[in-house]
């Protein structure tokens, strides 16, 4: 089975479509740069949409639900956002079909043509700030703290499974707030909240930062983001988080009445992580074997193969009492036991290690006689043989090692891939040979930030929120730097 | 405070926007016929959806996400498909804005023209069963269990909030099965457990059937559904469910080699329930006084208020304590405590009750003196001093009673709206004054339903499943029947 999957060494864009769907996570669609996510990688998302929503819900987030469509009008209302999203939109026009009256089929009727052409949400501050409007009045109505799961559509010209798809699945928070001082704190929280999730639930380690003023988010004061390091030394924007000042509140006319009496627009925030974290999730973890993941995402954590031959048929009765026992005795763990007898157990280990689920049991009729089973490990692929009365203990404690196990071999990845350089030849060197994170001086300008780009296609991934403040030169224009700044080629 | 809500005596349409709109639930965007669902009706959707999800994955569906977007042509391929949808289609066709030239804003870039038009998904049979195409080999690859939570878009010429949105939120069940038979016991088992979830979590009584063909879905060979009726004496069809026979296996060549080696079409169904759900929740259990909803559902089930002046603001810490143990004792009621001391407690009675909250606690200064609390009901505006201590037991069987109350209400009034007529003036007599659902003879043909409801306005709802043979004769042509069937009008 595991010839299916590339190795990472000999193409790695080809290993992580080759894991992406080999391991039935998503497929691409008929329609161009819409992916199809099955049911597998669909789990995955669901695991990672709990987790996150019952987070917000505990920060005292909302959910609601905001039109797909956005009137075009609305877009051109904030200068920077239309600049940023014109280019990537889709465009609905009409709003019937007929009958080709020259032919089978249906075209377009000509007659049902929109008054205004709507346009299929990259992001919804504008329909959003829209509502606000009616929904503000006092400073008692806010803050406002609503999030949105929603799908989304921006026209990718080039396209990949998670990564980058044309529809993306995410969630999308939308605050409103009486203070700049509140919105700031909004947004550092969601971006917190966001880090603990990937480091905590993803095992991914990830940098706090800022982004600079040329990668901010089209409309923002300042874009907050979290970003990590993949396995091929490039970097993923995991999450962002934005303060937008009163940009939309501008844009949409939201004023409220202060405590004081006077009137001031109000204060915004959005922050939003998507399905491309599932593209990060198989970056950092998996190998050539395939996925692998971390059990606390892991829609199923372990599973049980019975070892059964047409001779010893008469025991599996033994062994699914030793699943319900188990079962019993971990309520809260995904177990799959896997009967199916159109398989080998060849077959089925084969593509539970393809699928990345960390823990595999497997017992035979020998087993049965010793009272052992052998257990494997996804991460490490070691094998222990263990008694059938310790297995509880053991794979609950297996499952908390793997978690922490992933979680530090992606730091250390990160750590061995993380160089200071001072000089250019350094920094270009790096980029080219070891890969991976470059702290470097930079002098501040987007020019400076655009040639660098332009020499070397890595960008500022952001100007980490810890940052310690030292005298230096840029390594591009040789000017005066006050700070490091975070440098990687990137997805 | 109730003053907002319309009589429904008055403009029971009128009265059922207010309730919708005052309730908080719901609200029109400027996206002709696109609503937006605000906090806290879509907290209600969530504990339906969760309900329902659950309930799905107990019976072996898996949840998965295909894109929004269908190529025009794939429309075309199921003949009575494409009739049922696509006059209401919302089509786009270009992907790209640019400035507008001659002055602010953007316009369409004639240049970004799509190849071949893309529809926004009004039901997604279509792609699902192209995606299936490769997914069905052999008879090992069946049942496909999937279900899909999405918003699909219908461009409807009248809206209604939840009843009729051109956009709406909806769950789609598509599975393959290998033979008829199997998919027959499908589509009626996903059938009970919509009538199973409306009748014991919406406490709404249904009735469940098979619809006629004029009223099958647009490609089923037989649909079923679930009636219920409202308030108004108006059927809604709550949730359908499909056997599609061979009918989309053929269209997107489906096949798959059978146990005996032979090459077949696989047999499919498709059931669906919606957003619209909340407006039959809304008109089923409403009153003048705005929303009652069920205690299942209700995103808060208790409110407590306390009634505290500024003479009394040092016994608030006792009415925390209170607070504290009665979360402590019921972890699983949904219990409000709202101190907020912006607003008088007579505005909160009113608010709450708008808002169709169970069950309302209000503790005064002498309450706590006395160990004792008011408790009111929302269905029955029933009141009753309690003790203290004995809250827990009291709330948590209140809950239950309400819960039925609201169901054996719903019944009651079905029942006495539910009439056996035998000829056409006492069924045209009985949808004028009585209205409600009606059970007379009819002869099977179309032409007799379409006459019908062209006089009449009323339609077949349904051929109840259980169904009592009796011989008579049609109402309308006098021809002889075999069964009754339940007319009325409906949304």
């Amino acid at each position: 089975m595991s010839k299916v999957i590339t190795p990472r060494n000999e193409d790695y864009s080809k290993w992580y479509l080759d894991v992406a769907t080999e391991a039935g996570l998503a497929e691409n669609s008929p329609v161009r740069g819409c992916m199809i996510i099955k049911p597998y990688g669909f789990a995955i998302w669901e695991n990672m949409r709990d987790t996150l929503d019952a987070r917000f819900k505990a920060t005292g987030h909302v959910n609601a639900s905001f039109p797909l469509l956005i009137p075009k009008s609305f877009l051109s209302k904030e200068a920077d956002h239309i600049e940023g999203f014109a280019k990537e939109c889709a465009v609905v026009t009409h709003y019937r079909l007929k009958k080709d009256p020259n032919g089978k089929g249906v075209i377009v009727d000509p007659e049902a043509k929109l008054e205004e052409e709507l346009i299929i949400r990259p992001t919804s501050e504008t329909i959003i700030w829209n509502t606000y409007r009616n929904w503000i009045r006092s400073y008692r109505d806010l803050p406002i703290l609503i999030n949105q799961w929603a799908n989304v559509m921006r026209w990718e010209m080039r396209t990949r499974l998670f990564l980058r798809t044309a529809e993306f699945h995410w969630q999308e928070g939308h605050t409103a707030h009486a203070t700049a001082a509140e919105a700031v704190t909004e947004t550092v929280l969601m971006l917190n909240e966001y880090a603990n999730f990937m480091e905590n639930h993803m095992a991914i380690p990830v940098i706090k930062g800022v982004k600079t003023p040329n990668e901010r988010f089209a409309g923002a004061v300042d874009t907050y983001c979290v970003e990590a390091l993949m396995q091929d030394g490039k970097a993923l924007q995991m999450g962002t988080s934005h303060f937008l000042g009163q940009n939309f509140a501008k844009a949409f006319d939201v004023k409220f009445t202060t405590k004081e009496g006077t009137e001031e627009y109000a204060w915004a925030t959005s922050w939003g992580s998507s399905t491309r974290m599932i593209g990060g999730l198989i970056m950092t973890h998996s190998d050539d074997e395939g996925l692998i993941l971390p059990p606390k995402l892991a829609p199923i954590q372990v599973v049980i193969v019975p070892i059964i031959n047409k001779n010893t048929k008469e025991r599996l009765p033994e062994i699914e009492q030793i699943v319900a026992n188990l079962k019993a005795a971990l309520p809260n763990a995904r177990i799959k036991y896997d009967d199916d007898d159109n398989r080998t157990s060849g077959f089925k280990f084969a593509e539970y290690e393809l699928k990345g689920v960390p823990l595999r049991i497997a017992i035979g009729a020998r087993d049965l006689d010793n009272n052992t089973c052998e257990l494997s490990r996804r991460d490490t692929r070691e094998k222990q043989i263990c008694t059938i009365d310790s297995l509880p203990q053991i794979i609950a404690q297996l499952l908390i090692d793997i978690q922490q196990n992933l979680f530090d071999r992606a730091l250390a990845y990160r750590t061995a891939h993380t160089t200071r350089v001072d000089t250019w030849d350094e920094f270009v060197k790096t980029l080219n040979e070891k890969t991976g994170f470059v702290y470097a001086h930079w002098d501040g300008t987007s020019e400076t930030e655009d040639a660098i780009k332009e020499a070397t296609n890595a960008t500022i991934r952001c100007i980490p929120l810890d940052n310690p403040l030292e005298d230096g030169t840029c390594i591009f224009s040789g000017k005066p730097s006050t700070q490091r700044v975070l440098f990687a080629r990137s997805y």
